[in-house]
C-alpha cells in the first residue's frame, strides 16, 4: 500500500486526484504493475489507477485473467474498477479508504454481491485508512 | 445500430465475443468513433467494445465528457461499462439485446439506478433486439 500511496501522491503532482494502484503477484509479493488515476492527462474516462494497473498486469502476464494477483488501491474501488477487478479475476483486493459517495464495493451497486458478479476476489478494506482518506481530503479542500 | 452489428461480426472473424459499439455525434449524427470486442486479441478484460468506443471518443473530441453524444451498442452493457458510460456522460444509451447473466443496466447492479451514479443516459433498450442476440447465439452454440 505504500507503492500505491506513491502513485497516488504523483497522480497529484500531475494534477490528476491522487489515487493509487499496484498488482501484485499473490504468491512472490512481486510488483507487477503500479498506476496513478490519470484520466484528466489522457482524457479518458476510464484511466482509473485500477484499471491502468491490470491493463499492464495484463499485458505483462499475457493473460487477460490474474488469478495469481492481488490488487492495492488507495480508494475504495468504483463500480467500474469493482466489476473490471472480477473480470480479472483477481484473487485479493486491498482498499485504503471508503468512498460512500462513488464506491461500488461496500457501497452503491455493492458490485461483487450481484448475481451478473462471477468471481468474487477476498476483499479488506480500510488498509492505511487514514493516510488515504487524508490525501483525497486535502486534494479536494484545495481545489474548492 | 447497423454499424455496431457490423463490429460486432468483425469482432467475432476475429474471434472475439461478437458485439460492437458506435459512439456517434448527437447533433449532427456523425459516427465519432466505433469498435468491437477485443479482450482476447488486447490480453485486455477492460476492451469491451463500448470502452474502447468511448476512449477513442474522447480522444477525438479532446475531453473526457462526451455530453453532446449518443452511444449504440449490441448488448446491454454490463456493470463495468454501464459505469464508463455514465463517467463519460453520454447522453443516451442504445442498446440491442438483453443480458440477463451479466447487463448492468436492467439486471444485476442496474448501475443506474444507484445512488453512486452521477449521469444517467436515457436509456433504450432492444434496439434490433433479434439481430444482436442471434449473432451472440450463433457464437456461444458454435463454442460448445
Amino acid at each position: 500500500m505504500d507503492i500505491a500511496l506513491k502513485e497516488a501522491k504523483a497522480a497529484e503532482s500531475r494534477g490528476e486526484v491522487p489515487i493509487g494502484a499496484v498488482v501484485v503477484d499473490a504468491n512472490s509479493g512481486d510488483i507487477i504493475a503500479q498506476a496513478g488515476n490519470q484520466t484528466e492527462a489522457d482524457l479518458d474516462p476510464t484511466a482509473h489507477a485500477e484499471i491502468l494497473a491490470i491493463r499492464q498486469a495484463a499485458q505483462k502476464l499475457g493473460s487477460a485473467r490474474l488469478p495469481e494477483c492481488d490488487l492495492y488501491v488507495t480508494l475504495e474501488p468504483c463500480t467500474m474498477c469493482a466489476t473490471a477487478i472480477s473480470f480479472a479475476r483477481i484473487r485479493r483486493l486491498y482498499f485504503g479508504a471508503y468512498d460512500s459517495k462513488g464506491g461500488g464495493v461496500d457501497h452503491g451497486a455493492r458490485f461483487f454481491t450481484q448475481p451478473t458478479c462471477h468471481h468474487t476476489p477476498e476483499v479488506y478494506g480500510g488498509i492505511r485508512e487514514r493516510d488515504c482518506a487524508d490525501l483525497l481530503k486535502a486534494f479536494f479542500a484545495k481545489k474548492r
